[in-house]
């Protein structure tokens, strides 16, 4: 239910849409991969990640700038220039490389999130080179006019509709987001607010594409069936021309004050389906917190609420029958503090006050009496086979990597992961729950079908 | 408890301390006071109000600028820079010109809001001269030195401490405010947020100054026993002198959305001595309200919660004996959408959920009934009445003129403010309470006393 990740396609016949899974942590390359990574001499990190079992490669480009970096006003410009940079450049004009991709059966995707935004293709190796041109050709040369910005900017307006507009449980994780953040703009909705949005102009995506977009403000991620060397010569040959931007500032956003308060948003809507009740605790990322602490919320987020034998689900759905679905995740990858999120939709009759209360009752035991030896071991051997079984993806590698490095962490991070989270003990999660699952640092939501006239009370 | 206007004077022994009232509305002059202004080559403004009681003279320069204008990251620099306005120019180092004052017993005062920045001086008649000759010097020739921004800046953060850190009323209200505006920066407070503060520093100071501080971006008000075209005399000699900024840019402030959630926000806080709830609607001020919108607002305010005789008073203090204080109030000077506000401390034993019903109760009578033909007859004589009294002040008086004219309003909107009051009907006071007391519209803020445990449920 969170916006947090946008994806969408150049909007061509040929175009494929992928959607971009969020990414919940730095997984772990838990295999030895072999990964390899390099910086040229324009600032540009490359990362390659050999596999061979097919000729084909993923080829993804992140950008250190995301909906966070946007100019104040200017909500949305991260991922409506996203959009644009599909418009084309004086080599290569719009279109003709989706048409080359569709052509040979390649795929490409691009993805906006609050702190990067990427570009992916996946093709036969031998177009390595090709897609190579002309993600190194769009990073300085797209060509932009009034005729293809203002109709890209109702298409945008349209994903607008769809994706939040029309959706309570958007709208409720906007709200929700809004009041969590009291200063940082982690607070604004990535596709940015509809009144921001129709004002953004050709000038606004020009400003901010000139301000983000150069080789040492990026990574390439390449994944699939090529040798290091090989991306090595590749890579000088296309992204080393492209010259280096002294000018990229380093990213200072707004400070998150410390959170004080007990936060609740209530969303009533005519067209909610199915009522539930979600709660966002303000907790540090990967990036930036102390020590293990973050491997530590990464275990309790898996023990509270993944899969059917986490503690919410089985206490709420099955034990105490109050719900039909319960669960939670970590949002591990961020450059600044981040959310450990809870959901749970009630059964029929059942209030959403009470499941409320349940939730509670289910973080209360944990910060009470801890976890368990064989629970620990049990979702700590599951969130590391997760990330054995997804390497099966060559996208899920590129993008771990990807993430990772763009969110102010290492390959060395990613691939001490596995290790890491084996550490973790009993002690580390109950403390964990302690510090991070305080009430004051959260915003709890209900969403609630059909809202009450005026005159009646709606708290 | 909002902190939105902040005062503070000089650090200096002889300078006198005197708090700027928050000012709820574009107040009129409702004694035909002869106001006139006009404007400058360089484009400042001038209004000078005639008050002939006694040798002396209000002084007041307003600058469009605060901290609704401040750059992402930055908060509290238009604050912060409101106490470095009085460390000295080439012309007028640090603290001449306030020992000036001392000596012949005149007044200086500056405040900060989240619209405008203003400096104030009280002296007899023959100073206007130099007070004038003061300000024009300090408009544009501030010298700072870290010798004296860093200093300051401690000064600033103990003032932080002093009235936020240490004031869980006025935490509250940040709190609220950072939930009542999702996106436009009237949700961070006008002192700023205690982390931002600390790392403001002087190259910020005059990055600010030299955005917002110019003729073309202020207004001079000049109360008391002076005559139009002597003002204008001194004036042109004086501010004249200061030459047009062409690049002040207007102010683009990122949009508030329109709301859709009810929100709640609760602080409990060992030091808090009264419990208290409090709710801040999110409403339309004089500037931007259509047609006499704003002066529905206002007159709903007054029978709402001003005074003894107001709805909120009588039902939850009198009647119910549910509370031992109550009231409203409205912000209608500012630039965007602005609060209407309402508080209510509890009676010892009465539940803060109880207390808020019988507010809805208040509010949900008055939007299923209206209002009385006598109740709003005496509320808009009140309002008017208050106005005619506050003429008694000098300062009111400027304060009134300064404070339209830096949100968007006219001269002609304060002198015709008692007229369109005396238009509103009881129709529109309802319309005004259907449309704008929508809770989706609100924050419900609940002030606690010591803070229940982790395990307790706190919602």
């Amino acid at each position: 239910m969170m916006v947090r990740a946008i994806s969408c396609a150049a909007a061509l016949a040929l175009a494929v849409i992928i959607a971009a899974q969020p990414v919940a942590s730095p997984r772990a390359y838990a295999q030895d991969p072999k990964v390899s990574n390099f910086k040229l001499a324009n600032g540009l990190e490359v990362v390659v990640i050999p596999d061979h079992r097919a000729p084909v490669i993923t080829h993804m480009v992140y950008y250190k700038l995301g909906s966070a970096d946007e100019p104040p006003g200017k909500s949305g410009i991260a991922h409506f220039l996203e959009h644009l940079m599909f418009k084309g450049t004086e080599k290569n004009p719009a279109g003709r490389f989706s048409q080359v991709l569709g052509t040979i059966g390649g795929q490409e995707n691009a993805f906006t999130t609050a702190d990067y935004t990427g570009y992916y293709q996946r093709v036969p190796r031998e177009y390595l080179a090709q897609v190579m041109d002309y993600e190194a050709d769009r990073m300085t040369g797209l060509v932009l006019t009034d005729a293809v910005v203002l109709p890209e900017r109702d298409v945008v307006l349209e994903e607008y509709n769809m994706r939040v507009a029309n959706s309570p449980e958007a709208r409720l994780g906007e709200q929700m987001s809004a009041a969590l953040y009291l200063n940082h703009p982690y607070g604004r909705p990535v596709i940015g607010w509809h009144s921001e949005i129709k004002k953004l102009n050709r000038q606004d995506a020009l400003a901010f594409y000139r301000r983000f977009y150069a080789p040492n403000n990026a990574i390439v991620v390449i994944a699939g069936d090529v040798a290091p060397d090989e991306v090595k010569a590749l890579a000088e040959k296309a992204y080393g021309a492209v010259p280096r931007r002294e000018d990229i500032e380093t990213r200072a956003r707004p400070e998150e004050p410390p959170p004080v308060a007990v936060r609740k948003v209530v969303l009533d809507d005519q067209r909610v389906a199915q009522p539930s009740v979600h709660r966002y605790y303000l907790v540090p990322p990967y990036s930036t917190a102390k020590g293990d602490e973050a491997e530590a919320i990464d275990v309790l987020a898996q023990i509270l609420g993944a899969g059917a034998n986490s503690r919410m689900y089985r206490q709420l759905v099955v034990d105490k029958r109050l719900a039909t679905n319960a669960g939670a995740s970590y949002q591990g990858s961020a450059v600044d503090a981040t959310k450990l999120a809870l959901y749970a939709t009630p059964q029929p009759g059942v209030a959403l006050p009470d499941l409320e209360n349940a939730i509670d009752a289910v973080i209360g035991d944990i910060v009470a009496n801890g976890v368990a030896a064989d629970e620990l071991e049990r979702a700590k051997t599951r969130m590391i086979a997760d990330a054995v079984y997804a390497q099966d993806s060559q996208a899920s590698m590129a993008r771990w990597f990807g993430t990772a490095l763009s969110t102010g962490s290492t390959v060395q991070d990613v691939l001490t992961w596995p290790d890491r989270i084996k550490k973790v003990t009993a002690a580390d999660v109950q403390a964990a729950a302690k510090t991070w699952l305080d009430k004051r640092r959260s915003v709890t939501g209900y969403l609630v079908k059909s809202p009450p006239g005026p005159e009646e009370k709606r708290s």
